[in-house]
């Protein structure tokens, strides 16, 4: 299956499917040059690089591997991959090649942004939570010590590459947290897929790989629907945060240890749509619905009883002082649509509240 | 006066013109937020900052100063400069404002490239070769340790101002070293403005402010007609590197010490004109007539009797690697008139030969 994403400089597919790394004749037109550099994590690299190597065989192939974990989108990292590709004397139409998750498309596509003012980059995200959001959109970035994502650049890829045989080792938990992002795309856009998504939980839990390629392909339609009209986020790409103010405050105020990004999303989708009861006419059977299929899905619906509500306010209010659009949150008037809608402070503190334990 | 630059993102203002920073009220609404951080050199800010500090006197304003010369376009300063946005809680809205030299305006448009995936900046230059070259198109850099603008983006600004006041107060070598590209202008797209050149080389060199406005236009007016036609550099924008591919290779083997840019540039012109006479058909008469102009403005046209020829070709094939194009030069059919040609390598060896002493 095959989405076109257009941009304003042209246009790029996404290639989902079963078995497409093994089978590279679908995809392998969009390197241009002769030169590639396979970027990818320790924990990936031995997966995915023999293979990958094999099919460039007729290339100049070098390959650089980054620690596994989100710290390794550092500055360090990207200087090195430079280090790498100007000592490896890649010219302007050599091409990056991600494998991996969020993590290594991310500082991938920013290294290709900025080397020689911008090379081509193809995505292969290997994790469910990058195949259906880090890697369509074009935003490529590395952390700062003060906040994630703080440095970057929109620069889109040549093509995406959504191999569903990559899941069959993804970590249980891992697969679960990609999961929240799929059901965030059915909130905001597409009640029959919401509806979907109840009907097929078990299948999706056992890893049905056919159902696995009809969820996935359906959300990166959304995301990629919603980006290609508003590519630079001024205004309707806003929606695809729906439950990301809350659930980057609760990475934060966990030092993002305790919580993947997709299970702190969850919790932060409970919350929005609980806002969503009183500012924007959603049901209390809808809110019902959420939260029992991300409890079916086994995603985290509550904070933990721990939670200092002080700071996870605290850090509500500085992600949206940084974002500078006020105070204003992503809400369902029902599910399958969302708004945006400006929020009184006031209102927050008691969802800010640990639940009973 | 105006010049408006288009890109695929919209268009941004050239204004050229004396006093225009005494004068804010043209340009001042080109900064949206409610933020600005000044970025400029040490023998620059004492000029010009007190001045801005006073119009930006109703938002907040920052100000970064890094150290005069090439080797500032660094890791390090970028870095700086997006801790200090940070940490003086700089916005998507903000703007930068670059005040100086092509080192300044590249870092300091880089460094917006990339501050929470682009944010605004305006340019202005202050010395003569910036106004003509660097502030338009869109080309933001930093240099690594092997080789210039390595790491960089194109990032359009929201505004260039070009104060020719400014032009007052720079030093008499580094006027005549932005003068080459003006001269450069002509020689590759207006065979009139060569002979505007000609005829008023006294009150350039005078710096008579009427004469220097009219031609910073020119120059200006041609090259933003060259990259709104090619803004990525793919094909006709490499028109501009007339004389570069020697000039670089000049400015590599003296370390990038002994020659200014421009200098080493108009010495680069003459080798490519004289390519030129055998290549495309360039006269003997208008060759003379290209060295006469860069002697009257008291630039270089020769390589220097201690010049190490097979360094010097090594340089060239290098940039020619690097830039993944062959061995393909700008040359000239006329005064006025530049197209690209594949050269043997070959024909380049009796040209790096140092001039007799």
């Amino acid at each position: 299956m095959i989405i076109q994403v257009k941009h304003h400089l042209g246009e790029y597919p996404v290639y989902i499917g079963a078995d497409l790394l093994a089978n590279p004749q679908t995809w392998l037109s969009h390197i241009k040059g002769r030169q590639v550099m396979m970027i990818s994590n320790q924990s990936i690299a031995a997966n995915f690089l023999p293979l990958l190597h094999h099919h460039f065989k007729h290339l100049q192939c070098d390959q650089f591997v980054l620690a596994d974990g989100e710290s390794s989108k550092n500055w360090q990292n990207l200087q090195q991959i430079w280090d790498a590709l100007i000592s490896q004397g890649h010219r302007r139409d050599t091409t990056l090649v991600a494998i991996g998750g969020g993590v290594v498309t991310d500082i991938t596509g920013f290294a290709a942004a900025c080397y020689l003012r911008g090379v081509n980059y193809i995505s292969i995200p290997t994790s469910l939570l990058a195949q259906v959001d880090a890697a369509i959109g074009g935003k490529t970035a590395i952390n700062h010590p003060r906040g994630k994502n703080l440095i970057g650049a929109f620069h889109q890829p040549q093509a995406v590459i959504i191999d569903t045989h990559s899941l069959r080792s993804l970590p249980e938990r891992h697969f679960r947290a990609g999961l929240a992002e799929i059901i965030k795309a059915a909130l905001i856009q597409d009640q029959i897929f919401f509806h979907f998504l109840e009907n097929n939980s078990a299948a999706i839990l056992a890893r049905d790989e056919k159902i696995l390629t009809q969820i996935i392909y359906r959300a990166c339609q959304i995301k990629a629907h919603i980006v290609m009209q508003d590519e630079r986020e001024n205004q309707q790409r806003a929606l695809l945060n729906f439950g990301h103010t809350f659930g980057h405050a609760i990475e934060c105020v966990f030092d993002f240890k305790d919580y993947l990004h997709g299970e702190a999303v969850a919790i932060g989708m409970v919350l929005a749509a609980r806002l969503s009861l009183t500012e924007t006419g959603l049901t209390v059977a809808e809110f019902d619905r959420i939260v029992a299929l991300l409890d079916k899905l086994t995603l985290p619906c509550h904070l933990p009883p721990t939670i200092d509500s002080e700071k996870l306010l605290q850090a509500i209010y500085q992600d949206k002082k940084n974002s500078h659009q006020g105070l204003n949150f992503i809400l369902l008037t029902k599910i399958g649509q969302s708004i945006i809608k400006s929020i009184q402070p006031e209102i927050l503190k008691p969802l800010a509240l640990p639940s009973p334990s």
